[in-house]
């Protein structure tokens, strides 16, 4: 009988858009992990701090920003050995994730390690997706029309390859790109149909038409592309 | 000083999976509206139905389920024409959604009718995409990869069309559309890595390879096209 690793989504910033099912088992845990850069906060424990018990044991797995693989690697190693040691020990983990755990997450990395050992529960969470169209007030989606989610970091080539013949397009990890996705789009004739939005849901989130963003992105930071307010009814 | 209308999402089934957010507002309502089919519940009122207020009005807003426009528009008008008046006479209104507002959900068409005059708030919800992907275990994307959402009813050439250099892929709205979409799919070389989820985090979820999906899909179904448990790290 060992501990059960729940993978949780706590939504795109605001500590409301928390799930029921999160809370639950936040305000549960014995064992609460996250992954985050060396010496930083985990953006996904701010969150939720208010709700983490005082007496939970927290396991932060530092994972080195760098482009070389193996370091990275063996963060994830590292942080899957010590959530495995509370599993044998019958203990659950709760680790948590920005948005939700399988869309853009770095919690697949520990699901890989650990999955075929323990029982794995993912609890789905609001992603930054739905979270700026809500900001932006604008529709994704209807009907029988495809929405396409793009990194900004894919050249110039591959993007254009990817928006030629999409209709509703989200282009996320924004951040440094901005002024190269804007320059792109706009020699698309796409630059009137995207909008930015910046920390959606978060105190300081901002929203504006793609030509009025400023050249400097965060990380938390999304251009949407959208047909516009002219639904079919 | 007109009243606010909030579209929330409740998320993909399970009334766990409501955010805290759409938790206060409802209980908080005084008027709470849905679309539905004519004479059926409200998939979206039934999950949040434990916590309605007894005391507050409904708005059932009837959409014929029809291929025609006029019906459903006239539909969408009058329900339109009843929140707003529940809006003038400084009222808030809580309007249902399945899943998030915003992706692929009639919310649209009551923003399209009533944003220009009245303030609206979309509250984000838990999507069925990653309810499913959460219920199969796989993840969607990682790192640089793009997720194209497409709807079962596209034509056969239309998703070959769109399948051809995408990565991963959902396809929502399966329902009747399965056994040609399954047959689309082994003809582009898909199918060993295709994941058929029906009803995901209802209580009668089934997850299975597309090769052993029944032929008889609900609408609350979909196929997932992922690359498998192989992440970078």
């Amino acid at each position: 009988m060992s501990g059960t690793l729940y993978g949780i989504g706590v939504g795109p910033g605001d500590p409301e858009l928390l799930t029921l099912k999160a809370l639950r088992l936040i305000e549960q845990a014995e064992v609460v992990a996250y992954p985050c850069l060396p010496g930083a906060e985990s953006f996904a424990r701010s969150v939720v701090a208010a709700v983490i018990p005082a007496e939970a044991r927290e396991i932060a797995i530092e994972v080195p920003m760098t482009s070389a693989r193996e370091p990275a690697q063996a963060a994830y190693d590292a942080g899957a050995a010590r959530i495995g040691a509370e599993l044998e020990a019958e203990r659950d983990v709760v680790c948590l994730c920005e948005g939700d755990p399988l869309f853009y997450g770095s919690f697949m990395y520990l699901h890989a390690r650990l999955a075929s050992r323990f029982e794995v529960v993912v609890v789905p969470g609001v992603t930054s997706l739905t979270a700026c169209a809500a900001a932006a007030g604008r529709p994704l989606v209807a009907r029988n029309e495809a929405l396409t989610v793009l990194p900004g970091p894919l050249s110039d080539e591959e993007m254009r390859r990817r928006l030629e013949g999409a209709e509703t397009v989200a282009i996320m990890k924004v951040g440094r790109h901005l002024p190269r996705l804007r320059a792109l789009l706009a020699g698309e004739g796409l630059a009137d149909k995207a909008v930015y939005v910046e920390r959606a849901t978060l105190g300081v989130e901002r929203v504006c038409p793609l030509g009025a963003a400023p050249d400097e992105a965060p990380y938390f930071s999304m251009v949407l592309v959208t047909k516009g307010a002219d639904p079919w009814l």
